[in-house]
């Protein structure tokens, strides 16, 4: 850019944002009626602004596709005259699964297109890093029990979701390195869709746990917030105006890796001074083992050793009291950094550590609202949502059933 | 949230976004024109995906509205037969000003509709904060400046933009706290309408930059990318989407206040450990008349005196180069907070301060790198543009064109 200015026929202003990424008028209709659930066809005229005429015409399209259909009785407004006729998603037009891949314990999930759970499943695994194949067994083996338990063909599931913790590129569908993979660069999803013929997605957990919130939680009545987690790492997953926002090549929201100190503690990303070298279960437990002689071994797992830690600080040990303040205090560094960037006017705290409550104990809140700018502002609320593992298959479910809707009503789809 | 679903009834998924917010087809049309600069009607059919008949009627719009027109001859296509005819916005149907307010000069510009420059001023103020009335006076000072210059009427201008540095809330118009004003929580918006009769918007200085790269800059080949400021405080603006984002709630992108230690320097927000508490002017003074017995006094402003730091580190003095270097690192720092939240493939640095090359030296960079998770991502780019205040003032243009634009093509408006 100079400061002399192009001739006016260069034209100004931001090139035209790609207008073809922008849904078409008939899958706005469908993701209004799921997102109201029973819904008059007048509401969705007065939704949408268009006439009755079109709404008319495309919600029959969608009755034809059989992904909507009519139902009586139910619409809002009732009167007198015939039963009033509402619009809602058939159930049973598609099926999707979701799944959540943990160090422990993998959950899995098969529910209908309109979000109801038609079978559970988990598996326990052996904890640590394994190879793809072996992952690959393990969703097979979820996918198959729940197939068992609903009734289901594995034709019927049209969509899958698996969400995992690490550095995922959920765009190009690899795992760049997650604690569950030997591998580095891992094409999971290929993988996944050769082995079992259905599309997948692949996310990075905390992601999945802020679909979950924007499907079923919170995101039904707001369009921005944020989600942290806290457990063997700190995650971020941050929702704009509705939408998951990854970074602006999917790889951002790294607010474990942030750096909260110059030089400062050793990450095990190889890096010093990041946030959940401060925080996460690595960090409390060589802390632990500095202070307290506390070892994890192969009879004490990692999170034996937390709960023991949180023990004697609950018994007033002030070695142990220390570790779990100072990580609160990095926590509320933490939030009042995203405080700062993001604005929200929630944050929603989760994962397996907010068990402790030290971790958002009142001085936390209190220090992470007097480290962030407060004039002219309404401080961001903290919530605490302790989820189980469900929840986040659940979210999986969710980016599976908006990959898959994305896919029948876009407008190359419609078209065959 | 509960791990007992709701009936299907209730609807899932996120609650359909305002749909009403959304840009008329009138509006992409102009826009699309306006980016453009000067194109085929063909060219419009193809882009937005309308039929000729579509865009036939609604260039006829805009043409009988006078913000558009057709030109011969200039069309991409050229051929055989009558010259073709391109369609290009019509320069002098409205006119707007930016203004840049700084601590010493504010800088002003007054351009047509199509961003052409027709006058420039500036205009030599005291230092230092002052109050509401005084700020509103050399504002208009400035506009009397570029009518007289530019031959225009205040009649004629339809929109100002005006920036400044503070923490500006850009929705409501006020300014919540700025070095240039005595008082917080300033309708600074409404006091300049009051005055002026103009339409007024008011943002950060650092948002306006982002504005003048998004509609001048890089953003005309770009639609996602930060800049980070260096001044007598540090600034980021952030266009995700071919939009400027200001966080959830208007008031984010305070990368500045970020915390990179606890308990680390005080700032002048009186909090400590802030990002800029490191690298503003203030902070790199403050350093000098520890190591240095420089001290700011009337005949020395921090400026000339950060020369001199300046001028002696590049003699070799060896606390001065260290001054410098500890302020690159955690320049480093914070471009990598940036770079791990919002993945961004350029970050722009700008400021007055880019004029230290220390700031922006290889190994700043370098460390910079080092410190992001580098695996499977591509490193983001870094370029320092030192643009003049007249770039900053043509961004506040880009600011009231973009609400005139909205003004002008919203339905609302088109119904009168």
């Amino acid at each position: 850019m100079k400061d002399q200015i192009p001739p006016s026929n260069a034209g100004i202003g931001p090139k035209h944002p790609d207008l073809h990424a922008s849904k078409t008028l008939r899958q706005q209709v469908f993701e209004y009626v799921r997102a109201e659930g029973r819904t008059a066809r007048a509401d969705v005229t007065r939704a949408l602004e268009i006439s009755p005429g079109s709404a008319t015409t495309l919600t029959a399209d969608l009755i034809g596709a059989g992904v909507l259909r009519e139902v009586e009785g139910a619409a809002r407004e009732s009167g007198r005259g015939r039963p009033p006729v509402a619009l809602e998603v058939v159930p049973d037009a598609h099926f999707v699964a979701g799944i959540k891949l943990s160090d422990q314990q993998h959950t899995a999930v098969l529910t209908d297109f309109a979000g109801n759970i038609c079978a559970e499943a988990a598996l326990t695994v052996t904890a640590g890093q394994t190879n793809l194949t072996q992952r690959v067994d393990e969703v097979e083996t979820l996918l198959t029990m729940l197939l068992e338990t609903s009734g289901k063909t594995r034709d019927e599931i049209k969509a899958m979701g698996v969400g995992m913790s690490g550095i995922i590129d959920h765009d190009e569908g690899t795992s760049v390195w997650s604690p569950l993979l030997t591998d580095s660069r891992v094409h999971f999803r290929d993988a996944l869709f050769a082995r079992l013929g259905i599309p997948v997605e692949i996310d990075n957990d905390t992601n999945m746990l802020a679909m979950a919130e924007l499907w079923f939680g919170v995101g039904r009545t707001m369009s921005d917030f944020a989600v942290v987690t806290i457990e063997n790492g700190v995650g971020m997953g941050l929702v704009i105006g509705n939408q998951l926002y990854r970074g602006m090549r999917g790889m951002g929201m790294e607010l474990g890796h942030t750096k909260v100190q110059l030089d400062g503690a050793l990450c095990r990303c190889g890096k010093r001074g990041c946030l959940e070298a401060y925080l996460a279960d690595y960090a409390l437990s060589r802390e632990a083992a500095t202070a307290l002689n506390m070892t994890p071994d192969t009879d004490q797992s990692t999170q034996a050793m937390l709960s023991a830690l949180y023990a004697k600080a609950k018994e007033g040990d002030a070695s142990a009291q220390s570790i779990f303040r100072r990580a609160g205090r990095f926590l509320s560094l933490g939030l009042s950094n995203v405080i700062q960037l993001f604005d929200p006017e929630l944050i929603i705290l989760s994962g397996e550590r907010m068990q402790y409550d030290y971790l958002y104990a009142n001085e936390v809140m209190t220090e992470m609202q007097a480290f962030a700018l407060s004039e002219g502002r309404t401080p961001a609320r903290v919530e605490v949502h302790a989820w189980g593992d469900l929840v986040w298959a659940r979210g999986a479910t969710a980016l599976a059933l908006s990959s898959l809707t994305d896919q029948l009503m876009g407008a190359e789809a419609w078209a065959k």
